[in-house]
């Protein structure tokens, strides 16, 4: 049976995985990325996991790499990122981990992986035409029509994220416009919208001390705790949480208009928020679905930190043929 | 030269067209379409502009029909349809052409008919990925990827009038939601918009008659007249049409994000409404779209009401191989 390796590179860790053609994972390392250090300590780092995974094989024919950013899978190259790793647009990605292994490498987006390997092995598995969302820091999307992921004309395709989105009318948006649905509904804009709330329940809008009890933006360091919260009935903490799922799925209902899916997979850290995020993003997409769209199945994605890493041997297999 | 006959059969008007394999239309016949006497008037109406188009050949191969509503070209029926043609939705489009004719049928939407028309023969010809957007009656659009219109999973793909807007938020659109682009910038939103103003600004809020020479809502009766009126500064006549222009382009730039085309072609009615227009509409699509897509090319569909016809000659040429 033929064996790759698929490469998962983000901002904060690097994962590499041996999967072989049946789509089974036989081992995964993980390190930090060395983000701030720059392109060459990452590829360092990402050609060391695959060489660790590798050796515990006897034959690896090929490795497949998503990452973060704009990646154009015809020049292997980051056409461009943000600054979660330094310096990394421009980079050779697929010469750059080619040289350091000596095989053939096949590269393209992380959130494109992502729902390569949702549709292979995970929720998406038997649909041909897919939408499939990733909601964490960012929001990005990937569109499979026919079983082949939509890259596009300049390999932007996806970034549903940068949709406008009326519960982000004016707040600015990570892509430097105004207004997308990424600035209201991503995990770091719920969490600071939450904070930003619960500190004026606090202080009371005047800054005058609220009463005690009231749980301060000091005792939740993380999105998870703005879930448990909600769970627990806190009134910001829900109107939070389901606020920016119910954009969140407006804007999915609206796209789903337009590229009629068979199936909508939502992945990403946000997605593990709970039933009541689960509720608010189903009644948002509700909301905005032609009568013909009312059944489409719409559900979690299956395969957590795994999907990209299996989206990415995927590409390998595929360009191994 | 392999002869077929395209058919564009709409709410108000049905046209058949002789076209050539190089895409040249040789003879049009138009009609009004019997849309309140049913699916039989309107269906023997189109036969008989067929057949006279017909005649001028010595041979025609085949037939492809573009209708508005929701078709499955695979089984050649009509899915759904809003109530411009009394009773048809359920129609069997391709049976009933064919049973009339004695000669092959494709069948498609409309707006993907003329997508296909002007990718084959005009503004977007050369390219492979194209977004086009027509506005007029409703707000429809047509996303062809590798030269193939994207049909979706349920024959529904290309529905943008259905995004939610900003400036649309709380506005009854026509498919029964609310807050859909459609509701606010599509030909019969702008005059509703431009009427209800321009009364106002007549009557005064309260009722009051206003001062004698402000044009009053009756001399009003067409969106062109709107358009006139903003060309020659008509304050109400310019807000309303650069609002719904940026609206649109708002939608439309988010579009561009997820579906990555080479070109976008906006056509329609509407889009005859000037140069105010078509800037606030490039402003609108500038707002929103990633730096990589910048470039992106935005322009006019260049056959007009020509492009259904064609669009749908060529599925009448695809099927016929």
């Amino acid at each position: 049976m033929t064996l790759v390796v698929g490469v998962d590179i983000g901002g904060t860790k690097t994962s590499a995985g041996l999967v072989d053609s049946s789509g089974t994972l036989l081992a995964v390392r993980t390190l930090p990325t060395p983000a701030a250090q720059g392109p060459a300590a990452v590829l360092d780092t990402a050609g060391g996991l695959v060489a660790e995974v590798a050796s515990e094989a006897g034959d690896v024919t090929a490795v497949g790499v998503g990452s973060a950013g704009v990646v154009d899978p015809r020049r292997g190259v980051i056409v461009s990122a943000t600054g979660a790793i330094t310096g990394w647009a421009g980079t050779d990605l697929r010469g750059e981990v080619s040289r350091r292994l000596g095989l053939p490498v096949a590269v393209g987006n992380d959130v494109h992986a992502h729902a390569l390997g949702e549709q292979w092995r995970g929720a998406a598995a038997g649909y041909a035409d897919v939408l499939l969302v990733a909601v964490g820091t960012g929001i990005g999307a990937s569109v499979v029509l026919g079983g082949r992921v939509l890259r596009g004309a300049h390999s932007v395709a996806g970034h549903a994220g940068h949709v406008p989105a009326v519960a982000a009318a004016g707040r600015p948006c990570p892509c430097g416009g105004h207004g997308h649905v990424e600035a209201v509904a991503s995990g770091p804009a719920m969490l600071a919208e939450y904070r930003a709330r619960a500190a004026a329940a606090v202080t009371g809008p005047s800054g005058v001390p609220g009463p005690s009890g009231v749980t301060g933006p000091a005792a939740v360091p993380g999105l998870a705790d703005v879930a448990r919260l909600a769970a627990q009935g806190d009134r910001i903490a829900v109107s939070v949480l389901t606020g920016g799922a119910a954009a969140l799925g407006s804007t999915i209902g609206g796209l789903m208009n337009v590229i009629d899916p068979e199936v909508v997979v939502v992945g990403g850290g946000v997605a593990a928020c709970g039933e009541l995020w689960w509720q608010a993003l189903r009644e948002g997409i509700a909301a905005e679905v032609l009568p013909a769209l009312r059944e489409v199945p719409v559900g979690p994605a299956a395969l957590g930190g795994d999907a990209a890493l299996l989206g990415a041997a995927r590409m390998a297999l595929e360009m191994a043929g």
